[in-house]
């Protein structure tokens, strides 16, 4: 009869294992991984170097989610195409939220994410930034995007309204009580703002003399 | 002789505990708090009811730290309320950003958390934003501000710049390399675009017939 066939250890299955165990308690551990795959965790090391390497598989597997050539074939002008990456960055970052603080902590190293990275690049240098702006613009859509995509993670009920809720915070409250889709209107609204307040802060620079 | 004395089981303690397992490994549980303090599990229940009100102690705490009434008293017009608020909530919050998921997770239920949230709530009702809007527009700070404390905890070098890396996010990262305080003032930067972007989005609202 013999043993069943045991999957093959590999890299991608050690990645699967480690953001199920961030789905459920917010990190991963080498140790932690290998009790759930049933080895050594020394057979780890056959295919990855270490904690880090698959948190960059993993912002790998979230990069290659975000079509950018689709969003750069459609976009005009520099605000329509960071509106459309920030949308598909949200979009494949929400399915894993816990993942976020562990992805934020570390070098993005991966060459996948740098399809993104240079078309935010390209679309603020565009719009007339330095260079030091451009990175700034890039890490302001960078901490919206994961804000908004922890958000899409809240409870339905995201506020209570206790006695210490004011007027205005209980009306707002009550308007969203109704809402469907209140995290994508939410995030929808304010992307646009964001984006609106980069065109003002653009022009000094980008008008013609 | 005797034992030597042993410091009372509070429920301040319990949080305490909570914040380092956050801090330490992204999470917490009943179980991990009792083993930690050496209790059983069964007796934190005399002190908290569970896992959702220790969240919410943490929130209160990390609530507590924003000086809303100093920010308020110095804000002649709403888009300065906005901005000081918002800088003393990421100020608050960029000290346990692992804590972050948890809390945007869950339902706000302490009451010390509606001292800001009502300051927001009236300044967006000050500018002219219907309920919803106004729901909307505090979501986005929220998100933007919450993003932004994960940033502070980001390693020095944020990205590589790996062959794949273009010209302008070679430039813009190049730009950074140098900078002290690069997370404030992306911040900073983000925080100005995303405020002047609501001035734009409430104007013709606010503008008087």
């Amino acid at each position: 009869m013999g043993r069943p066939p045991r999957r093959l250890l590999t890299a991608d299955w050690i990645a699967d294992e480690a953001l199920k165990m961030v789905d459920e308690s917010g990190d991963f551990t080498m140790p932690g991984i290998a009790g759930r795959l049933k080895v050594r965790p020394s057979s780890l090391y056959n295919h990855v170097s270490g904690r880090s390497e698959i948190i960059e598989l993993l912002r790998a597997r979230m990069m290659a989610q975000i079509d950018v050539e689709q969003v750069r074939e459609r976009a005009a002008e520099w605000p329509e195409l960071v509106l459309g990456i920030a949308r598909e960055y949200r979009r494949s970052y929400a399915q894993h939220p816990r993942l976020i603080p562990l992805l934020t902590a570390t070098t993005v190293q991966t060459e996948v994410a740098f399809g993104m990275y240079n078309a935010l690049a390209d679309a603020f240098t565009d719009a007339g930034f330095a260079p030091a702006e451009v990175l700034h613009a890039i890490t302001s859509v960078d901490s919206y995007v994961l804000g908004s995509a922890l958000d899409v993670a809240a409870p339905e009920e995201v506020w209570a309204t206790p006695p210490e809720a004011g007027e205005a915070m209980r009306a707002a409250v009550s308007a969203a009580g109704t809402m469907i889709g209140r995290a994508d209107a939410a995030f929808e609204f304010g992307l646009q703002a964001l984006v609106r307040g980069l065109v003002v802060l653009a022009e000094p620079v980008a008008a013609p003399e």
